[in-house]
């Protein structure tokens, strides 16, 4: 019998995506769970929204917020938390990476080690250095970056965040099974307990 | 000693706080936190954001899934939800009558009929006639609504909504314990939490 099968959407930029992408591995796995890591970008989904940035810039209030929500949600999870100076970061070339990398059987472990380079260690992902970096780090062959690079990847990252826009994605992280979508690094558990059920 | 406090600030028209008023009063008693609810009004607070309404009706996709998300809570929490044909509704006699109720015994308890009457039997709040019947299903004193529509009560809302914004608020429902800020029904029990350990 096929395992349930969970989508997970991230942004890079997206600091609750940072949550998930920590949490998620291990409870999935608990769960019984198949999930599928599709990274994709927001900023797309923003401007259509008529948004030029981050909710988080637009809003002061809700940033100053946001930031104190991350870390008192990171101390309670045990992750480390540092506030990078770049806030949305462009996450547009970790994203090509990713969704090399995901085809790694160590794809995951590259996410996690470019999340925790951005909102751990406050390094800012849009220099390839540190992409090159984490890709050295998790252990990925040197020449994921040039693939990443290819037409056919970026393409392919298009696509994946038109089919985000298509299926109601509004925001980051995002789960869905089927049709039926879960919002929010809160919704993470919901989202696997659906999964299971069907 | 005193019981640890916290303020609990909600806005009629929201449909998570919907959630917060129905689930509060016994979470709070177990915690042995207590509350004081400060009905105040969003309107102004989206309208400092840019907002002419809610951002469920500005932003269709949002709107969209928190609908959905609002019945799967509901089910999971076993509360009554019927999506009102008005929304958002216009709160505006709700939070002045509540602000009158909660200084009687029974005030909590007209708040949660009130948001019943709007997200578990699809009533319009803004109707003077459904907030006369939620009084007196509460058992309310009849001259409540009169007291409510006085000037001096008129500017208290006023002024607690001036507080909200004051204290960072930028939706509802929210929860403060002194300056530590906590936002949605999401983080109803981590807010809990906090105020048992300060």
């Amino acid at each position: 019998m096929p395992r349930p099968a969970m989508t997970f959407w991230f942004e890079f930029a997206s600091t609750y995506s940072y949550l998930s992408v920590m949490r998620l591995p291990a409870m999935a796995r608990a769960a019984g769970v198949s999930v599928r890591w599709r990274p994709f970008l927001l900023g797309p989904i923003f401007a259509a929204q008529g948004w030029s940035t981050s909710p988080f810039t637009l809003y002061p209030a809700k940033g100053a917020y946001m930031w104190r929500d991350m870390a008192r949600r990171c101390a309670e999870l045990g992750l480390d938390f540092a506030r990078p100076a770049q806030f949305p970061a462009n996450g547009l070339l970790a994203a090509r990476v990713a969704q090399v990398a995901l085809t790694h059987p160590r794809g995951e472990t590259f996410c996690q080690t470019v999340f925790g380079a951005q909102f751990a260690e406050a390094r800012d992902i849009a220099d390839p250095v540190v992409i090159a970096d984490c890709a050295a780090r998790t252990g990925l062959p040197a020449d994921m970056i040039e693939i990443a690079r290819s037409d056919t990847n970026k393409a392919a990252l298009r696509a994946t965040t038109d089919a985000a826009a298509q299926q109601g994605l509004f925001g980051a992280p995002s789960f869905t099974i089927g049709d039926e979508l879960f919002w929010g690094d809160d919704r993470l558990e919901a989202a696997l307990a659906h999964a299971q059920r069907i």
